[in-house]
This record gives structure tokens, sequence and C-alpha cells, in this order.
């Protein structure tokens, strides 16, 4: 229910043409009018530069082209994460401008290029391994209107990498780490700077790393305090509370 | 927000004491009257037989004994869960028809005894350790109004003591098993009747039984298919389903 | 050992036709009668309208194709689970009326549409990835003879969605949830209804949802008290028991 | 090393004083004087009104009370995490404005009252077990200066709890959610919002709540995008990076 | 029911005194006459040396004095596990023969010394620290009539104290080998010969020993085709099997 | 060195045509010569007929070839575990008379038919998805010179099913109960019988089975005093153990 | 920043060129310097001998060539961990004189075959299956200049298989022990030396092995006080480790 | 057996006082006098300044006070680890010289400080609750005969810490690295040198740390090549090793 049903309602009882009784009835449900609210919010966030998202993991090629047909009525940014080459050239045809991240398989239509952060968002990984995590969480950063940067390859077994852009890390206004295997860089990082920390554990490694849960406990157990943690290979949740945070 | 809220701004609206910007003003926040409707629901629950519930663990006896003598003002039975002697003795001086069962810690103020289950409802466990959790279950269903037995002690090692007693399982309505080590019980009860099963595990065991997940895991795997599970040592919870499935 | 095997040893006994000591030996073995007891309630069991149920999981085309064919002599409802297209053109040859549910894999010969269920069974799941397993339960109430409505994609991270359905979870007699991820759904729903809810997790997430067993502790640890819990993926075992609990 | 020093060293080298040798040898160290920027920085954050922490977990009285002595030379405010009344007797003596939270066990001694913050805190949580970390996170926030407010007993058991308090929760600029057992209140509030959501799992619960590891794991799956975690209990780090966010 | 019960049935029913649909009644039932049947199993188990086991973890002073007291009225060997000195200043003034071993916490009232067993069991620990385990399976073996000998303190980082005692292990007709920390005795013992071997894993270490887990998957996964095993800490299982075995 | 060696070594120095110091040389490194003992050992091991194993998973077809091709030299039976049709045609090559159990992909060659087993060894499984281990542990013990029977899909959620077989339980001399899921079949067994039960769980199940940990944590939770466990899927190392018990 | 950097900014600060507030600015960023140390280091590393080590998991034929073709440059050996035949085939283009370890899949260009080990490096493995990382081990070894020896298929359950070669295990500086299954080999070892032992566990197993954490917990637990562990099937790791205490 | 034995074996056999077949008899047992070797070994072991070493943990005052006055019997160094104030009273009545540790529990009787480590063994901690740990590393170390030196409290959230210290990390021939909570310090250690580094991780944390198993994972997936790791708080094993590198 919209405002526009609750003000006919109200217009009709105030006319007469509907009786109070009658009137309640259609009021009472209104809990479920939350969608209406709901949906207006999410008009809102959009007029925002929020992009409309698809994630790509398990859908076809099929289902996701006709997802981008509908979005594409829109104006937003659309981003598709965790797809392929092959949907890739599906929604080409659909958008010239559609863009390819091999690495991380996103698929962004960069329409909207309004700059909502109000500072610069660092993405940082520890490996080459941990660079397509990396890469969706940059991708969407920048689909949601933030000046990026990233800085790759700097893990601690080789301290001085990231020590030498510490220059880079002050300029951040928020750092979005990423890391496998012991998953150590955030809490290095954390302490080198006094802005908020977005780590982002990755599947990277092998026996002892457990797909990830090593690093993820590692981060979460940081004993930098501006450090909080999103789920193992999630760089799109990363990419997306830096934009929020950035957009304050 | 009550219905009687509504009527009211309606009526102002109709009036015109109100104007429809204000009126709709105040009906957009219409989701927080769902409280409201809630709280409705929570008394129409009440007027059911559906006890007040305080969970024990944790409180001292003094909050326990603050809630139990607001809750005295009401006519519904009160149910306090893993709670102590010591407990008992304050709240018995409240209310001098309160029960304790020490097994489980449970306290209940029996005041209404509508039936209001339709059959029976079987409590069996595995182990005399495993007794506590039993009541705990035995007495939620007491105080939600049903009539239950209970049968204890027939763990599957000695296959005999459940089989002896398949009249009784025969003539419940909705059966709850009990069981800690390898938890096998709800399985083969399961397998006896055409009913719902609510399986229990309990923490009863050492070693690999770590702390009940081995008797969790083994009910969850349950190879009949007409059992559910609820928590670990969760009493409460078996005997508010089982009371929930009786009433239907 | 039939009631019928009884009668006639004890005729036996009385014509003095069998020895006491005799008879004495053949009734000494009565729990293996157990089996022909068991069996009579199996074949009760069927005149109730229960399906026969083939669990299709890791059997070959042949095996499922020879099992039918001998279930077909008697006139119950069959279901197979997670099944294949070839598996039901297979089984299509043997009965025309075959249906099968691409999301889940089910095949469903539905003969007897006679109901069982006293009520609605209502079928929530939190996103659509979920569906194959809210499908799983949904067929096999409806082959235990069931009205059964469904409720997809209504995830807690989109509030409005479940509570702009609140009347149809009020109609309901018994509800199952299924949810992947963080599993929430089941305790919003437990606490927006005084029925039995069903949870079942679902293995869809990535990472730190461990094939589902996030979801699965998430609901076992309710705080919704009307929650019980069966397998991650198992929608077969929340259909069958809330058809059970339907029928009550 | 301080600025100082080096500033000193430079001006003998000038003065020849000091051979450019024996500065080459001093300054070649100069990775060492990283600690005195890393001072100086310190010191910075102290006059940005960040406030000196103690974990007193672990920690006896006497350990304490030394270093609040010492601390209490400078400006800033103290906060001392997880102690006890014992400990709070000691810290009154030295310092009369110390306050006592004894829920969480943090003592404040709030001498700076700067607000840092632009905006507002809210800190919610789903039960009253829940309290103790919530008022963790609320005091670390007051101690870093910001305007904090709390909305406790909000879990999704009673859905239209957190639902009655929507206008609240859009008027933060952050969001702190701290929840244990199925930990699903993140995600409900996370999908109302569209501001940070830091999650922080207790180790509320019992049974397969496995000390938080269930609340964790939920929060980590959350399907609210706008959702990054903490350790469990880890009311202060959320706090601190509540306030780090609401500094931007 | 007993054969004597059966026997009268079929009497009554020759006589004429019980009508065949009332012998039928009863007979029907015999199911639950399994219980009997296993009471004569039990009983003649009793003849057969088996000990009476009063397991007393979780059991009061009181409650296991009264059911021993029960016990003694047969005359069967009285084992009670993991019990206190406590426990036996009561028992012995119950029995004056009961004997304490503090260790192991076990109590033997050794009253049937009769032989079961047809050759020796050996009990082997790795270290001194896994002794009470070991103590309780030697107990447990020498109330069921085996001739037990032990071994201790012969771990494998120190090879050549269990190689310097292959006689023995020759001599052996089941082994029984106690370990903690890793869990390695039993493949090197079962390498050694060629008689079956009980693994019991105990509790004893710390960190990455996981309580016992660490110990218990080395022996699952013992490259010794002859090993099988217990749960953590189960001395009494691990006894009784090889009581079973030995006197095959 | 061998017994030949030894003698020889004491022969010469009895001559004089070794040294004493010489001697104490040869001889100091005796504890190497267990090697030689234990050729030893295992020689007279075959000569009891315990076959020669080729543990068939991982090795290509040309390896196990060759290792059979060297076997076949010796007159002791044959057994390949874990192999494929592929393997079974080119060891066919080699040997006429070999076996192929496609269930399990075991492979015997029997060529001494020997019975070294006192009595019979029953197999018992849950559910027919147990058979390829049930049928491993059935040929391994077969191999080793045994009667062997099976007992198969007698699981506990039809308990009549295990029930109606307590005559074949009560015959034989070992029991090998192997099952999937709640594992709970070697509980029940262990209860009817007082032979020792090995129980093997086996990875059939799917969620919260955790590929065959929930059965192996049942098992090892078992209450019956009699069960002892092996390693997941480790029908061999039953049907081994069972085969060394089956010879005392 | 290397001296020549600090020397000419002391000397322009002498001359009065600089002046010292300049100076100090260009200093105080001393901390990024420190990349330059590092980068010394690393120069200093390659002249003593380590090789140029590529991980080549994961990466593509293309990506290791290009990477080798640039190392090639220099004159330090060169190491390509878990690679292929196919990356081999493109290597051995580049360099005549590289070299395929089938088994660990590793490749080594040697060129530089000065021994920098003081002593002789034993790399044991326990099965025949643990090879490949016994492998990994002794080529990172010897492509880091030592005398390595090897010691196969020596496991605890034939503890003669070790025992016979106490004389090698005697002789090794330091010692790798590679083990799957139950990880009993190191601590076996670590009992019959008084050098570093230095134990691997592998991924080999199944079931309960949990894909090698079985033997990593035990290796951990190991009660010989020599043994330290690193990941599992990390052959690479040991193998360097054991260089470096090798050199000293 | 030792030397002395076998020589008088054979001195009996060339006199001819022993018949060969009789020294065959004896000598054929030989295996079992490794034991006399190994004691030998042992002997040998203590002359090069190895401590004797009683594990203190779950002994008795009495129990410690006992081994530890026949120890004294010896003249080489006594270590007492997890200890008591209690215990050290004891000890001290018995040895004047005898030192407490009282972070660490340790206690060291120092009567041999014959230095046998060829340099200096550096023991590094993350914070000052690893300091107990790292005590009993340094105790340890200095017991065997090194010269230990200590660097406390240089975690990784200040990065400079650990960087400051670079020059006497360098100066170090072996390094042991204590850590809790996300053990990220050994790996950043580890990349600043190139000497062997050895991890231990600590129980230190709370929550997601799990008791030091997330440190552990941590420190198994370190990126730095020179890391092994010991076993949760295993300082003493660290120190063991770390010894025995620096003997080299």
């Amino acid at each position: 229910m919209t405002e526009q049903n609750i003000r006919e309602i109200l217009t009709r009882v105030r006319k007469g043409s509907l009786s109070i009784d009658k009137g309640l009835e259609k009021l009472k449900h209104l809990p479920f009018e939350d969608v209406g609210f709901a949906r207006i919010d999410h008009h809102r966030a959009i007029r925002q530069g929020f992009p409309e998202v698809v994630f790509g993991r398990g859908k076809t090629v099929h289902q996701i082209r006709a997802i981008v047909e509908r979005m594409l009525a829109h104006e937003q940014n659309i981003l598709i994460t965790r797809s392929s080459a092959e949907v890739f050239r599906a929604v080409r045809k659909l958008e010239r401008q559609a863009q390819f991240y091999p690495d991380s398989g996103a698929i962004l239509i960069h329409r909207d290029k309004t700059q909502h952060g109000k500072g610069k968002i660092l993405i940082a990984c520890a490996g080459t391994a941990d660079i397509p995590v990396a890469e969706e969480a940059l991708v969407t950063a920048d689909a949601m209107g933030n000046t990026v940067e990233n800085l790759y390859d700097v893990g601690v077994a080789g301290i001085h990498r990231i020590l030498s852009e510490r220059a880079r890390l002050a300029e951040a206004r928020v750092i979005v780490v990423v890391a496998g295997m012991e998953g150590a860089l955030p809490s290095v990082v954390g302490g080198l700077v006094s802005v908020p920390v977005i780590a982002v554990p990755t599947s990277i490694g092998y026996g002892a790393s457990l797909n990830g849960i090593a690093a993820l406990l590692g981060m979460l157990n940081s004993c930098s305090s501006n450090v909080t943690v999103v789920n193992i290979d999630n760089g799109f949740g990363a990419g997306y509370v830096a934009s929020l945070i950035n957009r304050l």
C-alpha cells in the first residue's frame, strides 16, 4: 500500500463514500502495507545511486539475461557477481557498455557515474591469489559511486610491502583488506590506520586453512580494534559496507 | 495501535477535525501498531491456556520473585524452568500451590487445569540420566493443559524395554523422545508409531558425545521420517511443540 | 506370526494335537512375530493414504524402474525423491499420470487424491535458491493428501515480505519454513504464529555457511518455542511430519 | 625517536658537532624511530578524543590500579572493560568521578565529554541476557564521544518489537546489533536500514549454540549486505568501530 | 513373561479354564514378553560370571548405596565405576570385601572368582597419566573372570619400552591399549601382534589434543588392521569387550 | 637377521674365527634384525591363512597388476580392496579364478579355502546403501577362512527387521554391524547378543551426517558395552578384526 | 631509502642546501626505507644460494613460463612446486637442464650446486601414498644445497621398518617425517634421535582422517619434545626449514 | 640387555659353557635389549647437558617431591613445568638454589651452567597475556644451556614494536614466537629473518579464538616458509626444539 492508497481511503472516508468500519478493515491490514513502504525505500535507495545487484552464482545465462533485461528499464548501475565470460557475451548484447572483470567474474553496467563517496576506499589484498575477491569488492565500490584504489600482494610475510604504502593507507577513508591462509593482514593494516577496516577472509590455502576458516578465525580475533569481518570470499559485502561508510 | 485508535482517527477524519494529511501521517506509521496486534495475540494466547514462562537460568532469586509477583495478577499457569530449591522457597511464599520438580529444577504454579490437548502426550527417555530433561518436557506439557505420561529408561541397548511398551506408544497422539549418548531411541520409537516424534538430544555422555552433539547429529540423521529435533537439553521446547500439536 | 497363527497353535494345544512343550517352543519365539505385527501396521498405513516412497538419490534408473513397477500393483500414491528427467522418462512409460518437479527432482504418481489433512500446510522459503527443498516438502505433503500452499522468497533481510503474508500464515495449521545462509526465517515465522513450525536448513550459501551447518545451528537455537528442526535439505522429512500433524 | 630527536641530530650535523657518518649511523636505525612516530600518532589520537583502554579480564586489582594511576596523568577518558565491583572500589579511590556499569563490568572515567560523533549510534540487542555485551558497546561509544541510544530486548521471535522502533532505527548513523542464540537480529535490522550494521554474536544460549558459534555463523551468513561482524561477546570492538564510522 | 507364564497359559487353554480368545489376547502381547526373555538372558548372563555394573558418575552416595544393597542379594561380582573414596566407605559398610582402586575410582566386590577367560588379557598404556583409564579396564576384566596383566608407561616416544615387552605382548590373547595425546601406541602394538587390539583414547593432553579427540582420530585411522576403538576414557568398555573376546 | 644368521655368528665365535668383540659388534645391531623376525612372523601369518592384501584405492591398473603378479608366486589368498571392473579384467588375465564383487569393488583370488574361524561371523547392515561396506567386510572375512553370513537392510526404523533375525544373531560368534546416518544399529544389535560387535560407520547420508561423522560419533557413544568401532567405511578393518576374534 | 640517500640528506643539511625542517620531513618517512633494507636482505638471500620459488598450484602454464623466463636472468636455482608434465614441457624449452619429479609435480632447474648444508637431511615417510609430499621436501632441500636422503614406507604398523634404519636416522642432522592417517611416525622417530624433527601431516586417508586433520592433531600432540609441525601436505615448508637448520 | 650381557654370552659360547642353541635362544630376544641401549643413549644425553624434566601438571606436591629427590642424585639441571608456589616451597627444601618463575609456574634447579648453544635464542611474544608461555620456553632454553633473550608485547597491531627490534631479531640463531588471538606475529617475524622460527599458539583470547585453535590454524597457514609450529601453550616444546637447533 502506497501513500497514495492511504490518501484515497482517507478521502473516501471523509466524503462518506467509505464507511468508518470498511476503512478500518482496510487500514487494519496496514502492516501489509509495510511492503509498500519498503518498496518506496527501495526506490529512494535507487535514486541514491545504489546499483541493482544480480548474484550470478548458480543462475543460468538465460535467467541472468532475463533479469538484466528488466533492470535496464531503470537508470541505475547494474552489477552481476560471480558470473562468466559466457554470461558476459549475453549481457553485452543487451547493453554495449557492459564491462567484464574476469578475475572475479563480475559484470558491471556503469551508467550512472555520480560520486556518492566522500573519500577514497582502499582495497588491499595479501597475495595474488586473493585478487579475485579483492576485485569483487573493488567493482562493487565502483558501482556504488566511490573513488577506489587497490593495493595488491602486500602480505605480512614481506612486511615492508605494506609499510611502504603507509601514505596511501593514510589517505583512505575506509579500507577493505582481503587475505587467505593465516589472514593476518587486517590486523597489521588496522594497527597502521585509525579508520574502519573491513576484513575479508578468502578460501585461498590448503590443508589447515580449512577453506578459509583459518583466515576467518584469525580476523575475528584481530588484536586491532578497528577491524570487522564479513563471510569468506564475500568481496561484494565488503565493497558494499565500505561504500555505505564512505557515504556518511 | 489498537483497532480503537484507528477507529478514532477515521472518525476524526470524517468529522473534519483531522485533516487527511495529518491522518495519513498517523496511519503511515501503522507498522508500529503491529506491536499492538501482537499484544492482542498475546492476550488471546493467555486466554487459550498458554502458561507464562520464566526461563530461570541465570536469573537471581530476586529477579524471578519480582517477575512471578506480577504474573500472579493474571489467572494463567506460571512455569519457571531451570530453577532451584532456593527459588522455589521464595516463590512458594508468593503462592502456596507452587510445586517444585527437583530433577529438572522446574517450578509450576498450576492454577488453570483446563485440558487443551485432544489426546495423550508420551514423554520417553533412554536413560535415568536423561530424566531431568524429560521432566522439563513433562511439566511444560502439563502446564499447557495436556494429559501426559512418561516412559523412562527405555534405551535401545535393551530394546525389549521400549518394545514392551508398544501399547502405550500406540495410544499417544504425539511423543517426545529424550536421549543422550548415541541418541538412537527416537529412530526406534519413530519406526514403531505413525504420529509425530519430537527428539530431544541431551548432554549426557562423555568423550565423543561432545556434550550432546553426537546425540543431536544422530537424531537429525534419523532414518525414521516422523522425527523432528530441538536443541540439546531443550525439554521445554519439546513439551511446548508437543502441546501445540496436541491442541490441533 | 499373525493372530491367525497364534489362534491355530492354541486350538491345537486345546485339542491335544500339539503338546504344551511344543506349543511353548513355538510361542517362545513370538518376538519374531513382531515382524508380522509391524507388517500389518504397514498395511494399515497404506490404507490410510501414506504414499510409497522411493529415495531416488544414488539409485539407478533401472533400480527405480523395478521398484516402481512393483509398487504400481497397489493403489497408493508413489513418490520418488531426488530423481532426474531421465528417471522420469522411464517412470512415465510405466504410468502416464506421473508428474515431474524439476526443481526438486521429485516424481509423483498421484492416484489417490483423498484428503487426509484437516487444515492447510504452508511451505515458506527464504530465497529462490531454497525452492528445490521447499518443493520437495510441498510434493510430499501433496502426496500425503494435504492442501498445501507455498510462500517463496520471503527472507528476513526484507522483513516486509513475510509480514505482508501474515494473513496466510494465520490460516495454516502447520508451517514448514525452509532457509539457508543464516537460517533466521523460522524464528520470525515462529514468532508470528502459534502453530507448529518445522524448520528445514538448506545447504545454500558459501564460506561460513559450512554447507548448511550455520543455518542448522541457527534453527536449533531459535528463540521461538514452536520450532523443531529436520536435517539439512530434508524437504521430504519436513513435508512428512507436517502431514502427520495435519492429520491429527 | 621523536621529531625532537631527529631535529637535534640534524642540528648537530649542521653545526658539525656530529659527523655525517655518526649521524648516518643514528638515522639508519630510524625504523626504530617508527615507535616514536607511533607514539606521536598515539598522542594525536588522544587529542582526538580516543580513550585509554584497559582490558580488565585477567588483570588483578593491583595491576589495574597501577595502570589507571599513570593514565590519570593525562586528560583523556579512561575505559576499563570486563572488570568488577572490587576493581571499581579501588579505581574510585583514585578518581571520584569513575562510574561502574555492573552488567558489563565496565568502568568509565569520563573526563572529556567532547562530541566526536557526527550522528547517533544505536545499540540494539535481542534478549535481556545480551545486555552486558550491548552495554560494553554503549559505554565504549560513550567514552569515544558519541550520542548513543539503546534498544534492548527486540529479538526476532517477537518481530513487532523491532518493527515498532523503525523510527529510531532510521535516525541512527550506524547501528550495533547484539544477539546470541540464532543471531538473526542483525539480518532483520540490516534489511530495515541503509546504514552500516555491526553485528556482535554473544555466547548466550546452550547446547547447539556452541558458546556463540551458532550466532557468529548466522551473522557471517547474513543475507543483508550491510552487516559486518566482530568476535563473540566483543562489545568493545563493536562500539569502537561504530565510533570510528560515526566520526567520518 | 517367563517360560513358566507361557506354560501356565497353555495348560489352562488345554484344560479349558482359559478360552482360546483369552489366551490369544494374553499371547498377542508376547512382544512384551521379550522383556521376560531378556531377563532370563540376563540371569543366564549372571550365571556366566558377568558382574553387575553401577556407573558411578553423577550418582549420589545414597543412590549407589541403595543399588548395591539390592545387588548384594545375588552372588555375582559387583563393579562400581568412576566412584570416590566417600562412596567406597559407604559400600564397605555393606560388604567388607569391597576393594577400592583410587586411580580410576573403581570399587569391586569380587565374590565369584571363577575364571571365564581362556587366555591372558594385557592392558597397556602410553603414559602414567593414562593409568586411571587403564586401571578401569583392568578392574573390569578382573571382575569378569580373566587373568589380566598390565604394562604401563610404554609410550612410543621411547619405543624401546614397548619393544622390550614383546614377549608379554606375544602371550596375550587380546590387548587393550590406552593412550592420550597423539594416541599412537595402538598402531605400534597392533603391528607387533596378530591378536585383536582394543584402543582406548584418553582425554590426557592439552591444546590441540581437544580433550582426547586427537587421540581418538589417530586410533580410528590406525594403519594396523587389527585395531578397533572405544569412546574416549572408556576403560570399562574396553575391559568388557576384551573379556567377551577372551571367553570365546 | 634370521636365526640362521645368529647361529652362524655363534658358530664362528665358538670356532674362534670371529672375535668376541666383532661378534658383539654384529649382535649389538640385533634390533635391526627385528626386521628379520618380523618377516618370519609374516611368513608364519601367511601359513595361517592370512591373505595378502592390496589396498586398491589410488593405485593404477598397472601397479596392481605388478603387485598381484608377484603375490601369485605364493599360495595364499589375495584380496584387492576398492578396485574396479577395469582392474578386475587385468587381474583375471593373471589368474582365472579371481572373483569380482562390484558393490565394494573387491577382487578375491581364493586359492586356499582352509577354515580358520571357529564359529560364524555375521555381517549386518542398516540400509541397502551400506551394502558396499558390508560386502567389503564379508569378502575380507571370507578371504581369511571364515563362515560368513549377511543380514542386510535391517535398520532400526523398522525394528522388527532385526528382531525377526534374533536366531541368526544368537548363532554368530562375532558380529560386524555396518550403518550410516544415525548409526544406531550397533547399539540395538549389541543389546541383543553377548558376543563382540564391531561397528562400522558409513559415509551414507547427507547434511548433518557430515560424511559419516554422525554415525561414527553415535557408535562411539553406544550404550551397549560390547561395541567397538573402526573408521568410516572401513569394511576391511571390521572383517579383519572379526576374523582374528573368530580364530581364537 | 638506501644508506646513500640518508648520507646525501645529511650532507645537504650540513652544507645548508637543505634546511633542518626539510631534512626532518624527509627522514620522518624513513620507515618506508625499511622496504629498501628488506630488498637488500632479499638480494643477500639470493647470494646465499636460496632458490627462487614458484608455487605452481593454480597458475597457468603461460604464467609460470613468464615468471621462469625472468628468473633465468639470475644465477640461482629455480624451484616450481605442484606443477604438471605440461608445465614441465614449457619450462624445458626455456632451460634444458630442468628436471621433473612426477610424484610431487616439482620442477627443479639446478644451476648452482654449492652445498650450503653442514650435514645430512633425512626425509622419512610412513607409506607409499605419502611419497609425493616427501619428494617435495626432498627436492626443496636439494635445491637449497643440501645432502638429502630418503627413507620411504617405514610406517609404525611395522615398527621394525624404522628400527632397522636407526643407523641412518643417527647420521642425520635434521629429519623431516611425512605421514598421513594417524600420523604417528614423527613421535617414534623423535624418540629415536636427539636432533630436530619436522613433521608433515598428509591428507592421505579417508573417513575420520578428515583430509589430514587427524594426522595434524596427532603430530601437534606428539609426546616427543623434538617435534615441530608444518601444514598438511606442506612438503616445501618442511624442506625449507630443514635447510635453514642444516645451514646453521 | 647391556653390552656386558652380550659379551658374557659370547664368552660363555666360546668357552663352551653355553651351547650355541642356548646362546641363540638368549640372543634371539635381543630386540628387548634395545631398552638397555636406549638407556645408555639416555645417559649420554644427560652428559650433553639435557635437563631432567618433570611435567608438573596434574602431579601432587608429594609426587614431584619424590621425583626430584631421586633426580638430585645426578648432576644435571632439573626443570619442573606448570607447577606452583606450593610445589616450589617443597622443592626448595630439597635444594636451596631452586628458582621459581611464577608466570609460567616453572621451577629450575640450575646446577650445570655449561653453554651448549652456539648462538642466541630469542623468545618473542605478542601480548603480555602470552608471557607465561614465553617464559616457559625461555626457562627451558636456559636450562638446556643457551643464551636467551626475550622480546615481549610486540604484537602486530602495533607493527612498529617488532620493527623497532629488527636488530635483535637479526642477531638470533633461532627464534621462538608466542602469540594468541589471531596468531599473526610468527608470519611477520618469519618474513623479517632467515633463521628458523618456532611458533607457539597460546590459548589467550575468547569467543572465536576457540582456546587457541584460531592462533594454531593461523600459524600452520603462515605464508612465511621458515615457520614451524608446536601445540597450543607448549612453551616447553618450543624452547626444547630451539635448544636442539642452537646446538647444531
